[in-house]
């Protein structure tokens, strides 16, 4: 069998403010990208949202206001640079971007990555699961996180073939939950490419700020290795619009541990080569899943929603 | 509300020599006990089959040399007496044991771990869903890991209102399984107890073997946030029987972090104060599932066992 490398580049990005045009962000994309094509890369991964700042983090009232921060198409007229570089330089890329679409006459909108083959063709499209957050203006927040509003939920988990392997994305919130990861896992996923936005600091909960980055490892390390696949995890890091968000990307091995990390919270490219190959002796022996799982002994993770919880959020006491 | 602290003692084990007998283990056992008693301990929680050597490591023909492993009762003659010091010292316990019962007259050998209240009643029972190993003579093994043979997997993860709070038991190689977590956090989960042997040496992927206490933290750490639960990790550990098993049991908190841990690979108390309210803030915010999980995008984790594989063990490469 032919050995299976994938070169790929973090492309993290430092914060992208509200007066930025999409023009200008491209422009940062695309200097990135360069980067990572002089340093061999078959791919490069970039952020959620990677194309305007994070807009839910603002109650906006007028839809209009709110649609200037979506796509309607892709590759559109500020985007059609990056695909034509991608293509010149023969390097494939995953973004992420608000994506507004008509379906059956029905305005949609999905927080949305891409996978973009060495040729420029979209190979694969996934819209954001887990949206977190909340629906509602919620003014005691010093932040919104507006994305249950803003967004309705993607459908499912997939995979495609790409890059002499099957890869799979999620974004942000998704990698904390390990039905993410298991979905794809039993889809054979041996490369998972997440870009997230996440911000130091959470209203509901600030005890958990000391944490954020520890967190954000933990979620994409424990996945790849109980689904023996490679995690790309890329942030759009640093202050943006006042408010401090996380960096922390990193590249992760199908054992778990991390083998390239970004330094810094701005734009920044890490790398790894990435043999798809190691995977193998993970699916093939204590996560062999033919083997080893045991689905009727999960059927509560599909047929319920929650946990069933008493007004001041204690357990239920069972009898 | 009362406070709901369970201060829990990990009761790691050192080896267990073949030619131990029942009454020489229990007596281990109980001196521990009354360490924790005397450290103010509510509940003290032992390894997997806490009462003879790991016998899975070897292949045996003869069935009564087998069922030598196995206790036919709980209390048994030989179990009676660390019942009795419980109730003398009013603590409860976890104990892991090889369990042989007939069940409409079939004989039925599990792998098993109780809970043992402050009364020496037992509370809960949890039967290993996850059987690790395999089922027949594989004598090229440095040593074998016959669990599928010697045991029938157990069918559900439970919880029992004890300690005050919501407990729930895994055992050993359930704990790298996260939808062992998640079955028993839906259930609302506040502390999970998980008695584990783990070889150092994996012989169908000695590549492994250098990360096996990386790989244990990450499973038991990832599994506590992912919930927000406590986690209790006891390992027996050492060179039993010329085979070397790590140690590294550990308390962790809901956040992921790890706040107690034993520093030998012997017989030894490590404890905590676990406050179970520390549950609430994860339950509530991130990971409060009524919120925030999406089911309907998981029903490949119980609609299928494994992944479709190439002969060669490559994923099957989809059109």
């Amino acid at each position: 069998m032919m050995p299976r490398f994938v070169n790929v580049a973090i492309g993290q990005l430092g914060p992208i403010a509200k007066s930025e045009t999409r023009t200008a962000v491209v422009a940062r994309l695309s200097a990135l990208m360069r980067q990572a094509h002089a340093n061999g890369c078959d791919l490069i991964v970039y952020p959620e949202l990677a194309l305007t700042t994070f807009f839910p983090r603002w109650y906006m009232a007028d839809q209009a206001e709110i649609d200037l921060y979506f796509e309607r198409e892709m590759p559109g007229r500020d985007t059609q640079a990056l695909f034509a570089l991608a293509k010149e330089l023969r390097i494939g890329f995953c973004l992420g971007y608000a994506e507004l679409t008509i379906e059956d006459g029905i305005v949609r909108r999905y927080n949305t990555a891409i996978l973009v083959d060495k040729d420029a063709r979209i190979v694969s499209k996934y819209r954001k699961v887990h949206l977190p957050g909340h629906a509602e203006h919620e003014p005691w927040r010093k932040f919104q996180h507006l994305e249950k509003r803003y967004f309705e939920p993607g459908k499912s988990f997939g995979v495609a073939n790409a890059f002499g392997g099957v890869i799979g994305m999620a974004i942000c919130n998704d990698r904390r939950w390990p039905e993410t990861y298991r979905v794809m896992g039993l889809q054979g996923v041996e490369m998972v490419l997440i870009g997230y936005n996440t911000p130091v600091h959470n209203p509901p909960a600030p005890e958990h700020d000391d944490l954020s980055l520890f967190h954000n490892r933990l979620v994409m390390q424990s996945g790849a290795y109980q689904n023996g696949t490679w995690v790309i995890g890329v942030a759009k890091g640093g202050i943006e619009e006042g408010i401090d968000h996380i960096a922390g990307s990193c590249i992760i091995a199908p054992s778990g541990e991390i083998v390239a990390a970004c330094a810094t919270k701005g734009d920044e490219i890490a790398l790894a080569r990435c043999d798809l190959d190691l995977c193998n002796s993970y699916k093939q022996t204590i996560f062999n899943f033919d083997v080893h799982r045991q689905p009727q002994a999960y059927g509560m993770i599909v047929e319920r929603k929650g946990t069933a919880l008493m007004a001041d959020g204690s357990p239920v006491q069972k009898e």
